[in-house]
This record gives structure tokens, sequence and C-alpha cells, in this order.
């Protein structure tokens, strides 16, 4: 199967801390699913130079393509855009696309030193529309540098989709099965996954009020491999 | 500063799919900050052998403390116990102990083959209690292997407590400041950085309702340096 990966770099002091809940690894992971691109490694890092620059470089050779997240606000910590930049050596500087980004929002008297850093952007990258406060993202050969905060994250992704040749599609099917747990469907699960070895199988299990039960989450390339999976698991559970 | 540091794996092609949303990082992290220890690297990992091995290697030597969740079910594809053993060159095997705890749950006709799976633990592992649904995590030399359901992984997290030796522990003080921008606060925040080098200050961004603003949160062992800074902070932005 031609498969098409990506990895995930989210940087800020704030999620290692427990401080700050990460949404924004999740929402990358389900905008590239339709289009393909299945996510290999996510990485939690700190604002710290040199971790960031190596983990830069390992995943930009690792997978097809890298999404890095926070850092490139207006603070003394947000260090992103260097980090890229000295990661592909490349030199950065104010680029005057991303300060005419900046005007639309920002008087240029409020254009100080601090908003200013925001258009700083390695040499030969490729803005990222930000249509929410505007201080842009960039793509720097197969990375993807977006903001931090869910919101804008989010919104620049819509700037992505376009840029990125996918694989086939992966699609699954979710079958909830009450009052059974993971060691009632362990076997039958097991028989699955060696009859269907193009397709993959997981079982989560949920407690709530209404009781117990399982998620059973069969996922793969082919519409027809994953119906016919669906109706083996079925009958093997008599369900 | 003696800094005590952990890293934690969280394992499950679930969470890469952003099927699953991870919240046990963040609760690990909050644990073990009153306890002195920093979470220096969060990494999410699929459901593969020889990834998992060398990540646990590699974050063993790496981090004073390590933590796993996930894997450690009765399904074909809960291969973290496996992978521990393998990562230190240990024996794995179905432990007597491990029986005994699940047998508190379990018939003994109810145990089968897929559930005893859950009591394979790595030769030499201390056994860490499950109060919830009796599948014991374990300890393997440094690293804590837990369950990925959070309810259960919570749980288990009062059965490390006092296995671990941490440093001093990181307080933090958070500042509300409305109405102002990132942009407003970088240069009086630049300043505070370099007046109290042994101090963190990090500032967040948020929108609602309200309106929008910033938390800015400063961190460090000493509660009279936080103090002090909170002071300038203040002071600096006219607040």
């Amino acid at each position: 199967m031609n498969t098409v990966t990506a990895g995930i770099l989210l940087i800020g002091d704030e999620l290692l801390s427990g401080r700050t809940q990460d949404t924004n690894s999740g929402d990358i992971a389900r905008f590239l699913g339709p289009l393909g691109v299945q996510v290999g490694e996510v990485r939690m890092l700190p604002d710290d130079t040199e971790i960031i620059i190596a983990n830069v470089r390992e995943f930009s050779n690792r997978f097809d393509y890298v999404f890095t997240t926070g850092g490139i606000g207006p603070t003394h910590d947000d260090i992103t855009a260097d980090c890229i930049a000295a990661a592909f050596d490349l030199k950065i500087s104010e680029r005057q696309d991303a300060i005419d980004e900046l005007l639309v929002r920002y008087k240029p008297e409020d254009l100080n030193p601090a908003r200013r850093r925001m258009a700083r952007i390695p040499d030969g990258a490729s803005l990222i529309k930000n249509p929410v406060s505007l201080a842009p993202g960039f793509q720097t050969n197969n990375v993807f540098t977006l903001a931090g905060v869910p919101q804008i994250m989010r919104a620049m992704l819509d700037d992505i989709g376009h840029r990125i040749k996918g694989g086939k599609a992966v699609l699954q099917r979710t079958i909830p099965v009450k009052g059974m747990g993971e060691g009632d469907v362990a076997g039958p699960l097991g028989v699955l996954a060696a009859k269907f070895p193009d397709l993959s199988f997981g079982s989560y299990p949920f407690f709530n009020d209404g009781g117990y039960g399982l998620r059973i989450v069969i996922r793969g390339t082919d519409e027809t491999r994953l119906g016919a999976a669906e109706a083996a698991l079925i009958a093997l559970l008599g369900y």
C-alpha cells in the first residue's frame, strides 16, 4: 500500500507542564485522514532551540510531511521560526509579504518590534494564510509551521490541503458492542486480524451511566474489505 | 537547580488517527509537578513493536522516570508488556501475583486466554495496583507501564507517588490580563525573562464571549522570586 505519512511536533512548555491540553494533533490527524495521509508520530517538545532543531531535521527526513504548532507569536519564547531556519540552514529575516499581512490588522504605529517578529520568515518559505489574526504560518520544504492557538491552527489548515499529495484515504467503521469487555472480544478480534491483514482492528472500552461496553474500530482503504470484516465480526460475536 | 525529569510514551494507533483524544499526558504532568518532576518530552507512538522498544530504551536513558500508557489490555494489539521486556532484555511470563489480582474480579472459568495475557509481566517488575479493573500495571527499572483508559491510568498513579524521588516542586502564578495581546506584553516579558533567568514566563492568549486577553504564567521553584517577578510585571504593564 502506498502510505503517505506525517509527523507532528507540538512546541511549548505549557503542553509539557499540563497547563494546556493539546487538541491540535487530533485536529491535524482528522484533517489528514481523508487526504490519505497517516500520522506516524506526535511529539510534544519544550521551548528549547537545540531540541526543536534536531526534531525538525529528524521528522523532515522520516515523514512525507511535518506539521509544527506553537511558538510563532511575538514573545521571547517564540523561537520556532528561527529553529526552522536553522534546521534547514536558511537565513531568516523580516519579510515584506508577511508585514503586508499584519498591516491589514495593525496600524503602522502599532506594529511594534514584538509584532514585527511575527513577520520573520525563513528564506524561500511560502506563507500560510491566517484568516483569524493574520500573522502567517509558513511552509519550508515539507514542513508546515502553524500557530499553537487551536482556532488559528484550524483556520490555517484551509491553506494546506492543496499543497498535499496524499495516498488512499483511510476509511473506518465503528461497531459498538454493549455489555462486553475486551477479554470477551479479544479472541474473535485476533482471528479477524489474521484473516484481514490489510485492515487494522482496535477495541476501545467505554464506561458510562448506561453501563459498559466496547467500540470496535476497523480501519482500511478498501470499502468492500471493511464490509466483509464487519460482517465476519458480527457473526463471530453472535451479536 | 536539581531538575528531576520524566518522559511520557503514549502508545496506540487510536491516538495517531485522531480517534482518541489524549488526556493522560496532562494528568501525569499535573501529578508530577507537585512532586518536583518536570516532563521533558511526550511522544505518541503507533502499535509497532520495534518503534516502542526503541523509544522505551531511549527514554529510559534520557529521563529519570518514564511513563508509558496504553497497550496492556487483552487484545492482539496490546503489545506493550512484551516490548518493555524486550527493551530491557528480560523474560516475560504469566505471573501468579498478577493472576491473583485478576481472580478478585473474574471467576476462574472466565479467565480465558485473552484475559490471562494481562498477567504477563516482565521478570523482576513490581506490580502497580489497579483499583478500577484490577489488571495491574508494572514498574521495570525507571519505567512505569500504565493502562491507556484515563480512569484506570489516573487510579494507578496512586500507587506511584511513593516510588518517586522528586526535586523541588515547580510553583506557578497566573496573572490574567484583559484587553491586551501578546504583542503588547512581549516587550515587558522579555525584560522580565532577562531579569529573572531562574523563572520561566509564558503568555497564553484567550478569546471568549467576554472579549480577549492573555494569561501570563510565571513558573519557578522559589516563592519569593515568583512574588518579586509578579510585582515587577504588574508595574511594567501599568496594570
